[in-house]
């Protein structure tokens, strides 16, 4: 199935953006800085194997519970046979690449609307080198993650040369999840103890 | 949907993983630690505003191109009304939520599976805080990405406390999404230039 590369203009609309939804945004969070903090969530449940399950729905955002999803998203994570796997979905490690693809992606289409300027086409590709003798522990020199990821570009947009580099250099540095990988980001990993069996034994 | 907590036993395997296939996986990167060096791909299209779709289906690894998947898996990020999308997916900062998940959980099945331990039950549940003004460049002191994860891990093993805490550690030591977020990884973004193009101009 091929998607749309580009989109029927609405008005008002640039890039496929509310413009005015956008600028009332940014001013409302320019005047009440609390409304920019966001917390996003995941639960995930073991099937077998490599093979596990996330659901995402809820999540805090200017200032409130969003309540705009009446179901979860769900997706699977799966190995390939390589990896011990079946398949049932893409790896972690490739998910993470289109998190990292997306996030660019719409950075670039954000900053790009801020600016006035209009994307025609916009599509990237993502490598990333990993050596799984880090996950396994056979080195401990070796990091577990990605060595490195490239990303590739490929944008069509009615600007000069100059300001189309200056936008990707201005995406790398703003997009949340380039942001996330390239600077070191505090993961706590903590077992979570049953408090409900706790509070049932007290009583 | 209810996922199935628990797998029936197959000969050989193990939280269901095959334990002779993967001894055999450690035996030949020991031997030969190229075997360990994976690339992985993904190939991303903008559609409209918030909305991309990535397609992921060929890597690197174990000293060859992978060919087991016959059809690539397209997943689509979207954005809520309050971030100006229509919820067309989960966003690419969720997205890096479900690939952290799943890799902390294959990371602990695997290594619970080379110590020996069988794992009952295991869930996980994650929060990322995040200021949008990093994003929106408000505030060049807010960094655009995460400013902690939290992953509270449910779990039932056979295997006293301590192995089970001493497991947890390990896992967030080794595993590849965790050590991509927790430490500096390098991502290059770059202009692809049309080469296509300019080899057809040459010619």
């Amino acid at each position: 199935m091929m998607t749309p590369e580009t989109t029927p203009a609405q008005p008002g609309h640039m890039n496929g953006l509310d413009v005015t939804a956008a600028l009332a945004t940014i001013d409302a969070i320019k005047a009440d800085s609390s409304l920019g903090h966001f917390q996003f969530r995941a639960r995930n449940t073991w099937i077998s194997g490599g093979e596990n399950r996330s659901r995402i729905r809820d999540f805090y955002g200017a200032g409130r519970e969003d309540d705009s999803r009446s179901e979860p998203f769900t997706f699977t994570n799966g190995e390939p046979p390589v990896l011990l796997g079946n398949n049932e979905g893409a790896n972690p490690v490739e998910f993470l690449l289109h998190a990292l693809a997306g996030c660019v992606t719409t950075t670039f289409v954000l900053h790009a609307t801020a600016r006035g300027i209009t994307i025609e086409h916009l599509s990237t590709e993502l490598e990333g080198d990993l050596d799984v003798q880090g996950l396994l522990a056979l080195d401990e020199s070796v990091p577990a993650g990605y060595e490195q990821i490239r990303i590739r570009m490929d944008v069509k947009a009615n600007c000069s040369e100059e300001e189309l580099a200056d936008l990707i250099a201005f995406t790398r540095q703003h997009s949340p999840v380039c942001n996330t990988v390239c600077r070191p980001v505090p993961v706590m990993l903590e077992r979570k103890l049953d408090v409900t069996e706790t509070v049932r034994t007290a009583v």
